[in-house]
Parts: C-alpha cells; structure tokens; sequence
C-alpha cells in the first residue's frame, strides 16, 4: 500500500463515517427515520412542508409568527429571474432526450449565475440561507415550467397565496388543488426531505467543501439525483400495476419474474429490515383517497409480500417508498415524468441543510484512491509525429 | 456508535482509499506523478495533448495512425451544436457576477442535455467514451465564446486543423498562436490533465456511481472545481507580483506578510515535501521566454525560499503549480480571469477518464454521517396555525 493510505474500508465508502450531523438519520432495524430529533413521519402528518423546512435551515421547529415570516418569505422567491425565464423554452427543447432533471441540472446553473451566488467560504452565514432559500424556492417553479413548455403550453406563473405544495400542483396542472390533494402531496413531500447521508446529499458536501457557490452544490446534487442507482423511478413500480393489468394476473405474473430471478420493482430496500415507514405512511395516504388503483395496489403488494415469502424465505421484502409514492403522485394528478422531479423538489431543502451544515466545516472532503496499474514510471515512447 | 458504522476516519477522509484506479498517482515524497504508467512531466515535454488524451481515456498512447484518427475525431467535435451556441449570451450574461466556471457548468449541462446524453449505466462503454469525447472537446469552445461574449466581442469559430492547445489560444485571442505559446501551454495542459484523487474528481466519480448521465458527472466536477480550496487561483500568485512591484520590495514585502502569519499565495502544497514538479516544468518553460516578468518572479521565488527558511525552518514551502503557471498563462496571452477555466479546459480530460473507469463499477458511492443531535424522537409539538 502506498503511503499515507488507510485501506480496506467497504466498497463504496457503505457505513464510512464521513462527518457528523445534526440533520437527522435513519434506523434501518427499527424502521424509523427522523429529522433532527423528530419523527419524520409524524412532522408529515403533523405539520406543513415550510415548518419542515424551516426546521431543516433554521434547527428548530417555528412558532406560529416565525411560520407566516418564514412562509411569505419562501413565497416571495418563487418567481423567476427575467433572464431565467426567458431562457427556460430553449433549455426545456434541449432536455427533450435527457429528460427533466437535466433541464433542472441547467435551469438551476443559470438561475444561480444569475443572482450572482458566491463561493461559500467567501459569505456569512446569512447570505448562505438566503442563497439556499432562493434557489429551493423557484425549484418547483422551474421544473413545472419546464414540463409545461416541453408540452406545447405555456408555463404558470406561481402563486404566493398558496403552500409550498399547493402551489406546486397548482404550477403543474393550472388548477388550485383540492384539500385533500394538497394534503397528500404535502406529506409525501415532507417525508422526502432527507433521508440519512444519500449519495446526491453526499455529492452536495463534498462540492460545498471545496467551498464552491449553492448553484454547484445544487447542481452537482441534482445530477446525483438523476442516477438511475439514487433517484429511481417511482413511476417503474406504476408500471409494474399496468403491466399486470387485472388481480387475476397476479399470482401468474409475480411468480414467473421472481423466479426467472427478476427484481419486483417497488419492494425491497438496503437499509430497511422492516416496513419502510414511507410506504407505511403512503399506503395510509392512498387509502384516504381508495378507488380501484389503490384497491388494485394493496393486492398487488398482499400477493407479492405472501409469494417472495414462500420463495426467498427469511428475507424480509417490504414495498418500499416508490410503491406507494407512485400511486400517491398518480391520484394528485401528476405525470409520471414528474415522479422523479417531485422528490427533487423536496429533496433540495434537505440538500440546502445539508451544505448549510456542510459550509461551518473549513475541510475539503478528499479521500483516495490505490494506483492498480502499471508501475511506472516507464519511459515514454517518442513518436515520429506526421 | 450506531449500527453499522465505521468510525474514526480521518477528517475529509483523508487518505481513505475510496477505489482503486490505472489512471495515475501522486508520489507526494518523491515530488512526482504519473498517468498511467508515464511521468506526466515526461509525457508533457515529449508528447501532444491528443496523444495524452488518448492515453487517459484508451488506456495506451496513441501510434502515428492511432493519434491522426484520434486527433480528427477529436477536431470534429469542437464546433457547438446551434441551440447551445444560441444560448450563450444569455449564459454569458447571467454569469457576469458568478464568473467562467458558473458559466461553463450551465453551458456544460445545456450541451449534455442537447446531446441526449443517457445515464451510463444504460449506455455501452463505446458510447460513454463518445460522450466524454464530446463534452472534453467543446469545453474550450464554450469557455472562450463564454469568455469573449462577456467582453462584447463575437466568439470565434474553432478550427479544425488546430491541435487543441493552439485552437484554445486561437479561439481565446483570434489570432494562431507561434509555436513557443503553443508549446508552452500544451505543456501546461497536459501537466493539468489529472493529478491523484482531487475533490472533483472525486465527485465525477460519486455522481457516476449513481449511473447519471456523463453531463451531470462533469457539471458536478466543474462546480468542484469553481471552490476556492480546489480550483485555487493562479492569478492569486500573479497578483502578489503585481503588488510587490519591483525587486528592492520583495524582502520587506515577503518578511512582513510571513511575520504576520499570512500565506503566500504560490507557495507550499499540502502533498509535495520536495519541489512540486509540475512547478520545475513551468518555471523551465517561463525561462524559454526569459524577460522582465519571468526575471522578477524567478527573484521573488528565490528571496521567499530563503525567507521561509529562515522564519520558517523546517518546513518545505516550495514554489507549488500557481505560481509559474499564471506566469506561463500571462505570457501566452491569457487573460487572468482564464485562468482556472483554462485548468478546467485539461481536467475535464482526466475527470473523463475516471468517469470512464468509475462506469465500470457498479457500486454506488455512499458513506455514511454519524448523528449527534438531540436524540429523538421528540414528539412534534402542535401549531395551532393561523
């Protein structure tokens, strides 16, 4: 081993401590996960998407003023740059093939550029948050309008009298949602905040600890994000619905994929050994809503669960947060291109905690990596150049 | 210490093998690294950037056949496709406040994303390779349009029949560079290519590892680099010349900054114990140029060794690769605010070689962060809202 090299840690870094936090974690036994010291499943039932938020940004949950200060002022960053907005046509005809997160990836760049962000290191504290605050603030603005141009419509302009997840609804279909829609989209929101030290909120870190500006944090997040292994695709397990297609075909269909050795799309998770308490609180939501699509779902995931059971016996096979995340984003009226870009648009108020946390650290995030190759060095060929 | 985790790492994970590579290393003791199996000083002073090029991403230098195909390959792929060539005024001019490298990143994920760039886990290695291919090869197109459109100028088209370097400085500066600046700053290029495990590198391979497109690994790797910790900057150490002003000033100037505790900028390097190499090679370049700059900081070098070891026995603060590569820069005509874009137009090579070998794995990236909050849960308080 060469110098100064700390070997044999597991592949991927999995379970290498790389800093502290005080943003929250995941039990994967216990089938808990929290942000700071609360249950993130209860904040959702319990509270709005702003108080989560102002409790990721600003280490406590808010009182009733600081919640209406918090909230008008998270409104008030929704609209656009006129520089971003023009832009946004050509950047959504461009993301046509690399689809919605790439579209955000640019979107995200120029909006930063534009408000002039600065390396972290060089600002307060203070001008970080409002950094953190602004490029959050006009996510789902971007990513609806960019969904919308890419559609022939024209974009809608965002509202300030609506919540967080209202207004993103609203943004996407042109209509102000009902309560229960709001509601539902809300909780599935809050419970997509964070969820312990994912590998785009690790990206975040390590650019915010070279010291860069918000927009490459961001950035460089949302591209993790974009990885088929991290961002998934909550739309992959509604596709698995269709294609069964009727209860009958249940049993039949599972069968054959579980034993040509095909993973299920929808169930099974690294870190939970339980239930994920996201499904959990999922399944709860598309109850309230019932209909044939959810009544459909929890058969599906009944027959799954008994079938993987009798097969792969001892592994503990749960649905996991896509399953239900789907059906839940399917009945509030958005597309499945947006099932990604949904989760995106809460997850950057947990990668904005992330570098906020991330920036009162000084020390660039440096591992290394072992030479395998060649042992130099060997003398260099010389060429006789055309 | 929760379940699973693995303490006790060092800060930043320093030192922490994170992969193993072919690609290259630091021998920090012995003031030297290598690609691949090669010195990269030797392969600098012996052969052209194509040929490096194609060491790093081929795994083999080039033979004569192999490099003219390559090099035409490459050439090709210089011109922009219309749709990011008309977004860059708009890009240009967002980017004012944030500068060049906020500017590249947005102009970066635009082409990526109208190139269709699919994640790589879902692409062939032929295919990742022509991605890399593509997005290396319009960096320097991007930046210096980026560039000149800030100053109100038109951007040049590239030139096919150029190497790299010298349609790098053609496009910079619209006129064919002589061989002497084409020499020195292919050197300084291919010197800048990769240097061990650096931070964004490190993150083109994190967002690799989640399978995202080669856009996002490289947009994330470019937002790295806009950090002051990493990216640094080599107009930094041309500044402190400027402010020393004239040879009679460089002692009380040097001794009254080292006394009070302040860095100089251009001096010390936190792997090198001995000279940086890469520093040796650009202050043997500077000196081909001779003449009053290269006089006064070849006079400045030496007093501040002496001064360091006088106040500072012990330690080993070398000259490090800032200090004559703004030199070098300077003297082939590039503006200092080109500096770490012009770093970032010869990384983009080496963060596309490791994307390349990264794509290989299949294991995503993603350690771990210890909680040290309030423990939870705590249960949520109510609100009653407004």
């Amino acid at each position: 081993m060469a110098q100064g090299l700390i070997g044999e840690v597991p592949r991927g870094l999995a379970g290498v401590v790389v800093t502290d936090t005080a943003l929250g974690d995941v039990r994967g036994r216990e089938g808990f996960y929290h942000y700071r010291q609360y249950s993130a499943v209860e904040l959702a039932e319990h509270r709005g998407f702003e108080d989560v938020w102002h409790l990721m940004v600003h280490g406590e949950l808010p009182d009733a003023a600081q919640l209406q200060a918090f909230t008008e002022q998270a409104a008030a960053l929704r609209a656009l740059p006129g520089e971003v907005a023009a832009a946004l046509p050509a950047i959504a005809r461009a993301s046509a093939l690399s689809g919605p997160l790439a579209g955000l990836r640019t979107a995200l760049s120029l909006f930063g550029a534009a408000k002039g962000f600065r390396p972290v290191y060089d600002i307060d504290p203070e001008r970080r948050l409002a950094d953190t605050l602004a490029a959050s603030a006009v996510v789902p603005t971007l990513l609806t309008a960019l969904h919308r141009l890419a559609q022939g419509l024209e974009p809608i302009e965002p509202r300030t009298d609506l919540s967080y997840a209202a207004n993103y609804l609203y943004m996407q279909t042109g209509s102000v949602p009902d309560a229960a829609r709001t509601r539902a989209i809300e909780r599935y929101l809050i419970s997509t905040i964070d969820h312990g030290f994912n590998a785009s909120t690790f990206t975040a870190r390590v650019i915010t600890s070279t010291g860069a500006d918000v927009a490459a944090c961001l950035v460089g997040a949302v591209g993790a994000l974009s990885g088929p292994l991290h961002g998934g695709a909550p739309s992959r397990a509604l596709d698995t619905l269709d294609a069964i297609g009727t209860p009958d075909r249940i049993d039949s269909w599972i069968r054959e994929r579980v034993l040509a050795g095909d993973r299920i799309m929808g169930f099974g998770h690294p870190v939970y050994r339980t239930e994920d308490p996201r499904s959990r609180m999922l399944r709860g939501i598309a109850r309230e809503f019932g209909g044939p699509l959810v009544e459909f779902a929890i058969e599906v995931e009944r027959q799954v669960e008994a079938i993987l059971a009798e097969l792969k016996p001892g592994r503990e096979l749960h649905t996991n947060v896509e399953f239900y995340a789907g059906v839940v984003m399917e009945l509030c009226g958005l597309p499945r291109e947006m099932f990604t870009p949904t989760f995106a648009a809460a997850r950057v108020v947990g990668w904005s905690a992330n570098i906020l946390e991330q920036a009162e650290d000084s020390k660039i995030i440096r591992p290394a990596a072992r030479y395998v190759g060649a042992e130099p060095p060997t003398s260099v060929p010389t060429l006789d150049r055309p």
